[in-house]
């Protein structure tokens, strides 16, 4: 045990802190839910922690079949996928956080293309298909899921047209027109549509979006909230199908974030506009091991207890691993940008969502946050907190978590941890040998291993004061409770004599 | 951690080891089969363990409505709640084991009745009334479930007539007699019934088991397998609902078990004749605490390492907690005999049986036994084993128990742990405050801390042989498993990069 | 075909209709609720139909096992089956309508029971015992499951105390007593909950339903509302297991209810006080053959058109057949009160139920009701209608009912039909010789047979008008509806050259 | 009614019938069975109809993804979809038919592609890379399922080679050269595995055969069964996104496979090779609204009754509508080839399958088979048989089919029919406008009227003969069930008063 993190809890405290940890998650793309494999990670997310919405790319890409042609050339648009996706999500209780993009190929300008799975980056051939395209796919959600709902699913133009991969020669004045005629298409539909942009990836943002603001003041256009990316690591060396990156300071992110809002503030028509984070994560690439480890769990844990300072939403990237943007993977941890591993593990990331979701989940205030815990004090007088540990350059050390709790009475501390040795499939893989095809046997032993250590002890009050303690070690995400109250054994019962 | 327990796996070794861990469960009586509750603790403990048949209690009780008289008195049968609960036994993959009683209170010579759903404890006023009943019931099962099939499941006559409470005044002749007319209309039904007795508890077994043999060798009566039930406490002391026994030396009830071998083969026309032993647990009262605790699966796991020595089955009592003999429970860990508490919550004891179980799954042979652990070598090069850790009177040592593979390779270990802090859900729910009503909530917190603690470790050759280690805490089983084989790492991947 | 039933469909016409078809359900005692047939029969029932309250005897009955007492004499409440009972309401989306009755054996001040379950229908012999039994129930239910939830739970007192089988000497002091020390109790818990009686069967009920009202005028006791029962049928004619009664003319009944109204309005305190049925069925004994048949479902089908007029509610007696008063059936079809026969099998009456929830399911209002139909216009252009064939003494007639839609256009027709031929498992099951015990091949032929025939068929304009007519024959229950707008073929599609 | 099917059953008739009703199911491309609504297809499919094995196309399609290359071009091998698909198969109980084809993008001599998913129809640039491929993946099934299993699944080479579409040019001898190629490569990884081809479409069918057999006899190879298909359509109209074929005389149909045959048996050492037709259907087109018919159920049923008669099995293509050879469909009612249309709606083909699996279900014979109709004895004494009405040409003519079952006694006939207006859910959906996007309540709609019309009568000696006569209207076919027995009432039940 290293260092020793104290937390004095004080009834009467008060911290800032917003959490919005389930307001929406990412997905790989839409093509993607009509797999059962897909759908049963989605099912196992949306069971344990339960997101608002979710969004994800290409739902105009070929796969999903809604741009057609006739024989003489006229456009006719299939929504049988569409619609079989919307179905399953709402079965879910999943609302769609629409991205609009990419280019069918048939209505494309150019051929360019990106990923496996080969999603077509460049502007329409002509901007009046784009229009009616997008009604049109409008029009059929609305009619199908009901006005009323439809307008309530935030819409967003494209993704990150700042990279030349997504958006041909990143070119800014030809997404500013593609962004100002799709707000005008999806306002047509119904004014009520609430639309946001650029959708930048990090890095040149600032300029991106400064550029885009202005354009949108100098030409009228009103967009309802901002959107942009946020990962965290640096380029990544790449060996064989992996990638290996850095992670950056927290800190880092942070500032880079605040700038954007800095920017938005610095127009007066924008001050106080959303930002949504459509997009974050540790490591952009699809096949890098960090983001199976529980080092990646206590990084978000960390993120998931500031981004909200500056942002109305943060999304995930992504709720699972069927994700085809390297292709197909070979084995089922392979770094994938999922919470959810192939086979339907949990990998320790997924429990940082789990933990922060629970500080939600009845009323109460945050009476304390700091660089390695949040803690809420509930109405009906219990706690609720999230502890993690996760410090660049500080390997090995742990940190023991205390709880001194003046003025409460007896109560149970309730525990749950994923650290090296528990809710960590990842290492169980790798002593199993790293297996690429696993058996029922291997899949049922990953599930088990892949679950929160869940401990109670008694804590009661000593000296006078309720106290507790318990250690969070390195890379290790801690959920904990207090429950007030002391035990009521029925008639006879001693638990003493049950265990002696 | 205190004695070190040593295990040296040599691949030529060969121990004595009968492991008839899964051929029968107890259950409370025939009726409660019909609730929810009941079907569904049945259903985890099927999909987990998967025994082959089920005992239990009432199969003619009132409450089954078997037998019924018409408004002239003529008997009639009504099979609505017997086919409803063989329905459901076979759904879940259970073949009945028999036992033939109590009697149908409007059969009954007395009014004599045992426990709180008062089960009639008498002869039957007419041994051909009787007959009639035994002979409809089989010939109407046989009609159901297939001929071929029914005479598969064995029959046990009546249930512990050597107590008073079980059968009036604890009458040996009268037991006789019912035994010699229930076999004798069993086998009119269909000579290929093997049917059994006397089903005696311990203490007195000696004098009605030799007393039985007797009777049967000078009547000409045929039993085709001898009961008798295993209990391993003194009498309880009582406080409130609860009663608090003590445990007795295995070895004591080991040997005891064994004179009935003995009394058996003594006999030289019963000489080899199959025992079975219905039922047996540590205590016998359904309120006993123990029955919760880690202390019980330790001491249980022991019972199943030896217990197939003189025995052809032996069948713990009871697979889960619906079991009303002395009234309805007012919490749910209350001592209950079950593997399952209520609220399907697998209890410590549960897992004994778990890893027994997978003891059995593949083809393989027994390479060492002895007081504390069981280990099996299969047929794939791989080996699992049980370690427990019960000694009466050596309360807090620790074991450490080492396994030493010459001649193994690199390779796997794999190992679940129940002990206090692990699959020990007693401890949680005393720590929660010992609710006697659980909430949802309480209800997840309890089935997450039921399970065992799963972890891996690579193990590999070291000067020349592989050896592991791993602690067996006081009151631990512990199952184990070494699956031989190195690491196959995908192109590119390392773990050591992934977790660094 | 006989006689034509033409209905004339205007779209400004309005009709009196108070459906309350999915208020109340009846249920057999509630200790059978913790077993599994049960379960499954109420799944079936809230997944078709969807109830929201759920009402039945034995609260207080030993099997709940609520009231126990210690070795001293002292009570101690037992709550583990209530909240098993209650969890598995709630968890299928229902409410209780709580029926306090009847009494613990060992609180009771005599020894007279009901049933074949043995409910004991005597006062207590302690009415403060009593008073804290109710209040520790209701404050245990308040705590599981929220004061706010729990005291929207009607609470009725007692059964049908007019009967000297359910209320010893039927003795209405003793049960005006009973109420006013009842609901003073209840109140003193919360004084939101509302609390009624006196729950009297028909026959006499103007009687009883006078004296209550003037011992709560005289007394100071305000009822929140007045209960009674209602069942349409005469004496049963016996033979061996069954009844076989008369059906009684409808309106008969109707007058008799009406008379409840007239009585409680003559009191000015409570003129306009909701009246609730907590009981209705044809006949009112559990081995009615009737009960089965498609003439029950017509019978029924007609006083669902007209109980909600004098009415706030109805509640059919009962959902399914898990149901022990005259003890346990012997064959599926054995005339139980059910919607649902045992096997999950549901009965024509199930239909009807079905298709009168169906009529509330969308917005709209009732454009005609008359004896044999009922017709509703909703508010996105389509209609919904209910229509039977059941008339007294008609034996033998068909209706054809005839749809005529002025300044309607183009659209669907889609009926359900239940008769003779479809629908009725009765039918069947007799046809296939009336098996007692059902293999699971006759099982799920019963179920194939229980669903109602679906036919559609294009309607159109014809001469200016749309119209359509289908027939109904004797005792048969059509559900119709009639859905705007005419037919868009994909491109290309044929369905005439597809069937050519 | 038309014309008078009188069928006189005699115990003693026997007649000809090889019923392979469950042998083999196609499927559209196997990356397809990634998908969800897919598996509940399946899934619905083997619970009421169950077939053995599953053939279908694309196993080394790109979107399977087995075939990839490193950096360097080396070949590396990726099962992770493959594993899945077969899992599915395996939880379903299918054994593949394994079609080894088309060629993996990187591997392809050419650039031709088929069908909306492109999959590459050119030989091998490498037959080397081929083999290596083959092997691979049949080494790294049986790696997984147990060699025992895996050699149990019989392997085809390619499909329809004669067909330039299919297999460049068309090209006879490099087919040759591929079927001898791939035969050693299978062989060489395990002797037992089972190869057959060609796998030609009809038409050139008999110049293929006669020289793929010369081939093999001239170049020793030794296909261990001969392969073929078997549409019965003429040349479609196209209209839009539809075609209309015209279904050809069965007669001729089945001549030209029984040329196959004697084209077989014409080789000394091939004579009896076993002819497995691995795809049959009424027309080849996945958008033949006849599809969807009940006349394509009729003529399917007679199919069924004749094609075992010269081949050990025959795989309808395909088990539903999860299919994209003509792009992603429009409607759920578009006349793909499948049992089951999207949105789990059994079409009226699928109850012709479901019915002759039922003549396998019980051990018996064949009494009677003709152009109209099968009959089987079963050894229970009971009758089964399927009765169809199809005739080309003749169309508006009903049958009525009458048993005369000489010498039987009294039982129940059950009949289950599909026709026009019975388990037809195309005319319900036309009737409901043909919509594109079906709502929860059409979609409930149209699976309750996709059930098959259950009825049962009593049947009784009459002049001393049983006998029964129902309708087989047009298009229609109707499974019936002779039961033999009498009614059996329980004690006091009367029928007759039940339903007076």
């Amino acid at each position: 045990m290293g260092e020793e993190l104290k937390i004095i809890v004080k009834k009467e405290d008060r911290a800032f802190f917003h959490n919005h940890v389930d307001y929406c998650i990412g997905t790989g793309r839409m093509g993607l839910a009509l797999t059962k494999e897909y759908q049963e990670q989605l099912k196992l997310v949306q069971a344990e922690i339960g997101f608002k919405h979710i969004r994800g790319h290409g739902l105009f890409c070929d796969d999903m079949a809604i741009y057609q042609e006739t024989e003489d050339g006229d456009a006719e648009y299939n929504f049988t996928y569409l619609d079989r996706v919307m179905d399953s999500y709402r079965e879910l209780g999943l609302k769609p956080f629409l991205e609009l993009g990419f280019m069918p190929g048939k209505m494309a300008r150019g051929e360019q293309t990106i990923f496996y799975w080969k999603g077509n980056t460049t502007p329409p051939a002509s901007y009046e298909a784009w229009e009616d395209l997008v009604k049109a796919t409008l029009e059929h959600l609305c009619g199908r899921y009901g006005r009323e709902e439809v307008v309530s699913w935030p819409v967003e133009v494209w993704n990150e047209p700042n990279l030349p991969g997504f958006w041909e020669h990143a070119d800014m004045q030809e997404y500013f027109k593609l962004f100002r005629r799709t707000i005008a298409a999806v306002k047509e539909v119904d004014g009520r549509f609430r639309v946001g942009g650029p959708a930048v990836c990090g890095g040149s943002d600032e300029v991106w979006i400064q550029a885009f603001l202005e354009y949108c003041r100098d030409n009228g256009v009103e967009p309802d909230f901002i959107t942009r990316h946020h990962y965290t690591t640096g380029l990544p060396e790449y060996v064989g199908h992996y990638g290996y990156p850095e992670l950056m300071e927290a800190e880092e992110g942070f500032a880079n974030l605040h700038t954007t809002r800095e920017i938005i503030d610095s127009f007066p028509a924008y001050r106080g506009k959303e930002i949504h984070i459509t997009e974050f994560n540790t490591s952009y690439i699809p096949n890098a091991p960090l983001h199976d480890s529980c080092r990646n769990a206590a990084y978000i844990a960390h993120q998931l207890s500031k981004l909200g300072d500056d942002n109305a939403s943060y999304s995930y990237w992504t709720f699972g691993d069927v994700f085809e943007e390297q292709g197909v993977p070979f084995t089922p941890f392979h770094g994938g940008f999922g919470l959810v591993a192939d086979g339907c593990i949990p990998k320790p990331t997924f429990w940082s969502f789990v933990f922060f979701k629970r500080l939600k989940e009845k009323k109460g205030h945050c009476i304390l946050r700091d660089g390695s815990a949040v803690v809420m004090r509930l109405e009906d007088g219990s706690y609720r907190g999230v502890a993690w540990n996760y410090t660049v350059g500080r390997k090995g050390e742990s940190c023991l978590l205390m709880l001194e709790m003046k003025e409460e009475g007896e109560g149970c501390l309730l525990t749950e941890t994923v650290d090296e040795e528990h809710g960590n499939p990842l290492k169980v893989w790798h002593d199993l040998g790293e297996p690429a095809h696993l058996t029922e046997q291997e899949r049922k032993i990953l599930r088990s291993a892949a679950r929160p250590f869940v401990e109670t002890r008694r804590v009661g009050p000593e000296g006078g004061n309720a106290g507790a303690s318990f250690p969070v070690r390195e890379n290790a995400v801690v959920y904990f409770e207090w429950r007030p109250g002391g035990i009521v054994s029925d008639r006879g019962y001693s638990y003493g004599r049950a265990v002696q």
